[in-house]
Order: C-alpha cells, then structure tokens, then sequence
C-alpha cells in the first residue's frame, strides 16, 4: 500500500498544499488557494475603517483552504484518502487570535463583527507598539530572567503586546475571549477537535521555553493588573512534547477536508522553521534565507549561543538535537510591491506591457545594467520597521541620494539592495555571536524568479548562495514532518534527504561588486546607527506619532 | 503717439515676451515660445551623450523668442513697431556661453558641434563641483577679500567653476572662445551689436563689485596658470554702469525683431531680479519669493547687511539706493515634475484622466485633505543639490518616514513641505542677518495654480504671503525697465505703480498648521545639520562619487 502525506503551508496571502508519496519524496499534486479576505489593512469586511499598522485575516480563509485544496490534491494526484497517513502544517507567526472556550472565532460572532481586535492579527500587525515598549520596560526593570532570550527586545508583532492591545483597545474582547489561539494551533484544533500548543510557537512567540515554562505571573500583574491570571486561563500552558503529534483526524474535519478520519496531524511549525527540513538544511552551521513578503533566517546549529540582535532560538523546534535561531526582515517583498504598486509612472507600465513582460521584470533588466552604486542611491529596508537586529518596528523607510535624474528602476535595485543590506546586518549578528555559517539555501518567492536580487544577496554577503528549486519550502517542509509523524522514516536528515528537491542554481560573489557594496554597506551601516540607536533613534518614531 | 515697450522674459524652458502701453502701464499681447532644444541633460543634438549633471542650452534658441515673439506681440496688439521706444530683457543666470571675438557661439561651428563644452550652460549645469571646490579652497586660503561678499561660497552654478571646467575638459574649447558671456550679455549683443557686461549678473555671478572690480589675476593664476589673464581678455572689464542703457537695436537686429532701428534696448537683469519692479516690491524689506523650476528669494533692503548663507547682494542691481539680497532653491517645480515623471502609478494617471484634470490636479486634491503630519514622511528638497543657505550642489534628495502604507500623494505632499521647509531656511538666515521682511510677494509659475503650494508656504513660513496675478513677472519687469530706460518713468517706483498687476490671492498662516509645522521643521534642521555640515555632512558625495 502507498503512503502518502500531505503539507499545507499557510503564508501571508495564501494556502499551499503539496501531496507527496512518504516512500519515494515525490511530489504528486500541489493546490493554491488566495485567502479571500487577504490581508484587511484598511477595512474590515463591513466596511469598519481600520486604523494605521493594522493587519488582520479572517480565519475563515484558513477553513476554505482546507476545505478546497486538500479535495484538489487529492482528485489531481487521483489519491485514495485511506492511503494519506498523515498531514503536517506549517504557519505565519505570530498570527493569532481570540475565541470561545470552543474554538469558535469571536469575529464570526455578530456581536463582533465590527470589531477589529476580535479578528486574526497577522505577524505584520504593527499596532501593539506601545505595549511591546511597555512590557519591555518592564521585564528590563524586574530584570526578567527570560528576557535576555529574546536579545531583550519584544517585539509588537508577538503574542502578549497583541493580546494587551485588545485588552487596551477593546476590552469587552478581551474578556469575552476564552483562549488566544496561535493561528497554527487553532487550525490543529479544527483538524483535530483537540487543543494543543506547539512549542515551537510557544518558544519564538509566546515567551515560554521547556525549562521555565511562560513567565511568572508576577510579571503579568506588574504589566496590567487585568492580566493577572491569564497563563493557564487565556493562554493555556499545555505546551505540547515536541516529540508528540497534534493528534489525529476528526470526523467533523475528515468530512471536512475528504481525508480519512484518525489521519496523523503532525505539531504545526513556524513557516519558514519548517523549510529548514523542506530544504535539506538539517546539519550544523546550515542556514536558509527565506524571502517572501518579508525575510527570515533560519539556522540550524548545535550549538547555544548568547546572540543579541535575532529573534530568538528554541532548541528541539524543528529538528531534535539541534538549535533554530531566527532573525528576520519585516518587509522585503511587500517593499517591493509597495513600490511597483505605488510608484511606477505609466510609461514603464506601457513599456512593460508591449514587451510581454511583468512590471517587475521589466525594472529588473534595466537596473541590471546599473553597475554597483551607479544610481548613488543608499536606502533603509524599513518600510515595516526593523525586526532584526533592532526589533524596531518603530523605524521607516529612508531613501538617500535622489537627484532630478533619478529613474524607478533605479530606486527599484536601491531597494533590492537595502534588503541585502538588511540581511547582512543581521548575518553580522549570527557570525559575532559565534555561530557557523557553512551553507546558504535561499526559499521563499522571490529567489527563482529575481536572479538580480540573488546576485546582489550573494555579493552583499559576500557568500555563494544556492537557490531552491521548490517554492513549495513550507509545504514540503509541513511534509517532511508527516512523514517523522507518520513513522515512515526515523529522522528528519533522511525524511529530508528524501523529500527536498535539488537546488536549481548557485550564485557565486563577484569579487568587485564585494568591494563596492563593502563601501555602501559601510554607509548603510552608519545610518543604521544614527537613525536605529544613535542620535536620530527618535526621529522616526516622531514622525510616525504625527499619523 | 502712444509709447510702448517690450519685455521679454528668458525664462529655464521658454521665452515669453509681453508689449506694455509705456504711459497707462496696460499690457498689449504677450507671446510664449518653448525653446525648441529645451534642456539638453542626456544628449547633444547630434546624440553625443552627456556626461551626469550637465544642463545645456543652444544660442539660437535665444534668438528664435526674438525671431518669433516680438513680431507675434507686434502682430497681436496691432502696435506700430515706431511707436515701441525700448525693449527689457531679463534672463535666467548664471547661463554662459564660449563665443568668437565678433560674438559667434563656438557650439554652432561645425568643429564644435560635437563638444558639450561648447554649448550654453544653464544655471542649473553642476558638474563643475570639483572646480567650485578647488576655487573655494583656494580663495579662503589666500584669504580674498571678494570671498566674504559670497559667504565663502561660489557656487558650481557661477561663471568661474563653469568656464574652469571647460578649461579643464576641453582645453581647446577654452582656448578657442575669444570670450565667455553671460546669456543675457550675448542676447543684448544680438539686438544691439554692442558688447556689454551688465553690473547685475557680474555682480551676482562673476565675482564682481563696483568697488574693488574682479578678483585679481594673482588669484585667478593660483586657481591655474593657464587662467592667467584671462579677465581683460575672455572676460570682459566693462562692466556697464547700472544707470545707462545697453544700447540701441541695430539695423541687423530690427529685420530679425520687425522693430525699430535705433530703439532703445535696457541693460539685462537676472529674471528674479527683474520681477522685484515687476511685482511693485520697490520698498525696504519687500520680499519676492520666485517658485518656478528652482526657487529664487529676492529681497530688497535699504541698508548693507553681512548676512551668510545666500547667494550674494549687490548694490543698485535692479533699484537705485537699494541692495537686493539673493537666495535660492536649486530645485522646486523641477522635484514636482520629476516625481510626476517618475513615480506616479498608471492607477492615478486613469484616475486624473478620468475626472479630466493634470495629475498634478489631482495629486493635490488628495495631498490637501491630509492633516500637517498625517503622512509620516520628511522630505529634504536637495534633488539638485542645495544653494542655500549651505552652497552644497553634492548633496542629494532625502526622503524618510516611508512605510508600505505611504501612498504617492502623501510623498507629493511631502515633497512641496519639502520646498517650504528649504525656503524657511533660507529666510532664517536673512532674519538672522538682520534685514527685516516686511512684505511678501510670491510670483513664477506655480503659485497662481497651486494654492497647497501656497497655503504650506504660508503655514511653514508663518508670514501672509500674496501672490501676483501675473505669470510675466520677470517680463513686467523687463517692461519697466524699458520704461525707464526710455524716460517715460523717473523711477522704478513710479514705473512698477504703474505696470505691476494688484495681486490675486492671500495667504494667511493658519494656526494650528503653524505650530505642527514648526515641530516638523525642527526635525528636518536636524537633518540639515546632520547631512549639510555635521556628522554625514560627506554621506550625499560619497553616494554622489559612485556615480
């Protein structure tokens, strides 16, 4: 009999399921489905204006992909749903939100419809700022013993500033909620009928690790007094063995979804932690580089290390025996469509289309020819503030050097290189806290159809770069572990070694664009100073407070 | 029998001529024509590309607004060319051209035609950086006496760094011109067949005075040996005495214009100059404020004031027993049209088409419903570099408080905040110098069409600013000129009473816009001060330097 497994990887604008046979690793059917809603940055479906750094979903999208990709690989691949053994997830995090003591979303509740904070906050959800500050401040000040964990900054994009904002902002969802869900989790518990709390998330984002658990909830009154209580009441603290699975399929979700009931579901990942293993990326010192809407390193490494400047690490999260440690880029690919969106004159748009080409296409071969600093342009990768390695989402975006000749497709590789540069700084972090950095697998979106930005991310780092072949990391990723789960194979480094395809291609530094971008990083690096910690840190923040 | 005269005004892109009725000050016809080469910034006619930061012009196009245009008001206001008794021009500055002994512009010969050397340089040519240093070093070294008259900073824009670069790129260009001319020297030479040297320009532009003459030849032979004589010889020392006239038209010149053999023509001014009569600002601490292209600040003062910063002051230049003070903003409409050029996307260019108006309409409209502030964004207005108050043509556009949020007319918004921002800079330094700024007048093509524009102006600058209903201020002016020159007046005063329109708008600052801004303000001279003369005041070059 086969045995196939499924991996479902829920990014920022959609749900990707690939259908692979656990036996051979080969892909046997993949369906997309956009969530409908996408990302409400603006209003909520009723028309409710939503206010700045704002970014929610509705949690029904996460249902329809379950509901419509899953049948969809399953008629494509003609796959008999006895012979699927298992499924594994991974998500965007922190993503949460705020249900019933059931499960059921208060947003779909007609009594909070109209409410923004009773919706799914995705990870890019910036609003939470002041509390982030706040509890900052506060574990600084009773010198928490967790905090150094998370190089001291938490970031408003976790879990406790996101729910201390609805408790600020609403707090009439605040009290009727009965959990706050990681959204990873909360679509286990519409697989599985049974709650759980996947370390993983537990670890990056909730403040928890298997040694102390969560914080005391000493901590929490001293934050807020309405807080007082919330671990193991709104937040449960059955954190689940990383050597566990979610559990199985429910009937309500076999129906669901057209699988077998009783199928293996296997503990939800971060998205971009489960591409360490859908990349092959499972040994010391290997790191991947994910680009998408945002960026995210993830490296594997086996040994812990004090890093400041990252997002913070979590042993056994992905492959037992090993560290994760992440930093990240709040915006790399949302920067680019902001701009292709937002600042293209027609003319390009007209050019582009009578060549054939997309408008990002079409910028990319002219900024290709530009030789390294030709444009005089130096830019900030901070269009979403800065997660790694200031956990500032307080900075924006800076652009210097324009002149009355400046061209988009020239603003265009100036962005592309502030992403490089960001990355970089970050890398710093990793390599001066004593970390190896032996291999580099990019993923995500962007790296197989930008081979601009890959060249740039390989001579601003100064390090060959191979590219996946797959834009399916996640997925396969989600699928690598329904195999561990399921038992078809014993570890990762062989469900890996099965499953991840062979990288399509390999850029290699070009000696004299390392040395240019050497100088402009230097640059960089000094506004990243001035503006990040230095003299100007406030100046930003500032202006933002005017919105 | 009826007095006319003529004004014509030689504006960055077109030159526009008016015919006045000399005793009732009504205007007659005016006519408009686009110089047919326009700016020539990437390539000669001939498709010889050029270099980065040139800005040419060709002679002849000169010649075709006289060909064209005087006729054309002739023609128009049915006027008897025996009845027009003098012609004003004014013109933008410093704009020079190489030419042969008898006047001829070397760049209409066939051995010069391919050499951008050759050409006219507008104001706004800047790639004579580097000599503008050197010559700057070396005046403060030697400690010349002239320096202090230009706050110790000639400008790349002036005649000396753009007759030094020629020297220095193409010394047979150099050695070929018998003489370099201001435009507006060369124009006057065309109708009237006598060389002059007008105060105004020699003043402002070749580091002349009515007291001590041009820098000495010592100094120009420690600048280079090879410019050893060369005032006497390829500059001319006759300057003309501000109170006489250029000339009268000669026989060759009244076949080319229709006009009258013998009419008297008026000694040039620069056009910002020329706009101060034109816009009946004749009293001490009358202030016009010219926002075209580039910005210009004309300030007219009884008393001689050291004040640093600006671009110059020289007595008598436009009206007798007054300094006029100059500042100026290298790039105003210039930044607007950039960014309407290069970063507006086809969705706004549908969307204006639509309701029918320009984009600039309809960037306006919606840039207007924005409170101070709500955007986030700080812009600094250096696409073309800063003229004052900090002399730096090296530095370079900033823009900051970018997020994926940030829609094109918040940064068009931020742009024209931008321009203010600039201006109030340049004010403080007259303020600061001790001139008073009594009333203020705004005039070029933008203000009448822009009441944003306006409305920020008066807000940044906290000061009721009126605007001239007239966009022929420089011709107006011109047209006193020659009103005078012809005797009709005894004085400017009673001249610009009489021809100067009564101004269409009002501005008053609004408060609460006041007080915003002035928080606004007090970050972007944070940013002056960092980028112009502290920590990164070498940031903008180093970037400019990779180019």
């Amino acid at each position: 009999m086969k045995r196939y497994v499924i991996g479902i990887d829920f990014g920022t604008l959609s749900g990707r399921t690939i259908l692979v046979d656990g036996d051979t690793g080969r892909e046997i059917a993949s369906s997309v489905l956009n969530y409908p809603h996408a990302v409400m940055e603006s209003t909520l479906p009723d028309g409710t204006p939503l206010p700045p750094d704002t970014a929610l979903q509705h949690p029904l999208d996460y249902v329809e992909v379950l509901k419509t990709t899953i049948p969809a690989v399953l008629a494509e691949g003609k796959v008999d749903p006895a012979e699927v053994v298992a499924v594994g997830i991974d998500f965007t995090a922190c993503t949460m939100l705020p249900t019933l003591e059931d499960g059921t979303p208060l947003c779909i509740l007609p009594e909070f419809e109209h409410e923004p904070q009773a919706y799914v906050k995705l990870w890019k959800h910036h609003s939470a700022v002041a509390e982030a500050e706040n509890l900052n401040r506060i574990a600084a000040e009773r010198g928490e013993p967790w905090h150094a964990r998370y190089s001291g900054a938490v970031s408003c994009e976790w879990a406790f500033p996101k729910i201390w904002e609805t408790l600020n902002r609403a707090p009439h969802v605040y009290s009727a909620a009965a959990r706050f869900y990681e959204a990873a989790d909360w679509v286990s518990l519409v697989l599985t009928g049974a709650e759980t709390h996947s370390p993983s998330f537990a670890g990056y984002k909730w403040l928890w690790n298997e040694v102390d658990g969560f914080p005391s909830n000493d901590f929490f009154r001293a934050l807020d007094p309405r807080l007082s209580g919330i671990i193991g009441t709104k937040v449960s603290t059955s954190v689940t063995d990383p050597a566990t699975i979610a559990g199985t399929l429910s009937a309500r979700a076999a129906q669901l979804t057209g699988l077998r009931e009783g199928t293996v579901v296997a503990l939800p990942r971060p998205d971009a932690h489960a591409a360490l293993p859908g990349l092959n990326m499972t040994g010391d010192g290997e790191l991947i580089v994910i680009v998408g809407t945002s960026g995210c390193q993830i490296l594997n490494a086996t040994e812990e290390k004090k890093v400041s400047g990252i997002c913070g690490y979590v042993k056994d999260s992905i492959i037992p025996g090993y560290y994760t440690y992440e930093g990240g880029q709040a915006a790399v690919g949302d920067m680019f469509d902001w701009f292709v969106r937002n600042c293209v004159p027609a003319s390009d748009v007209e050019a582009a289309k009578a060549e054939g080409v997309s408008l990002h296409a079409y910028l990319r071969r002219h900024a290709k020819e530009l030789r390294v600093g030709e444009s005089g342009l130096l830019a900030m990768d901070w269009f979403n503030g800065n997660r790694n390695p200031l956990n500032r989402p307080d900075l924006s975006g800076l652009i210097v050097g324009l002149t009355l000749q400046t061209k988009p497709y020239e603003i265009y590789r100036a962005l592309i290189e502030a992403s490089a540069f960001g990355l970089r700084a970050i890398l710093d972090h990793f390599r001066d806290g004593g970390l190896p950095l032996r291999k580099v697998c990019a993923g995500g979106g962007i790296p197989r159809k930008d081979d601009l930005l890959m060249q740039i991310y390989a001579d601003v780092l100064n390090l060959p770069i191979s590219v996946t072949s797959t834009d399916q990391a996640g997925a396969l990723g989600s699928a690598v572990a329904a195999v561990v789960a399921a038992g078809i194979c014993d570890s990762y480094a062989q469900a890996s070694e099965r499953l991840a395809p062979t990288p399509c291609a390999l850029y290699t530094p070009i000696p004299e664009n390392v040395a240019a971008y050497d100088r402009l990083y230097a640059l960089r690096q000094r506004l990243q100073d001035t503006f990040g910690t230095g003299e100007f840190r406030d100046l930003m923040p500032t202006l933002r407070n005017f919105r």
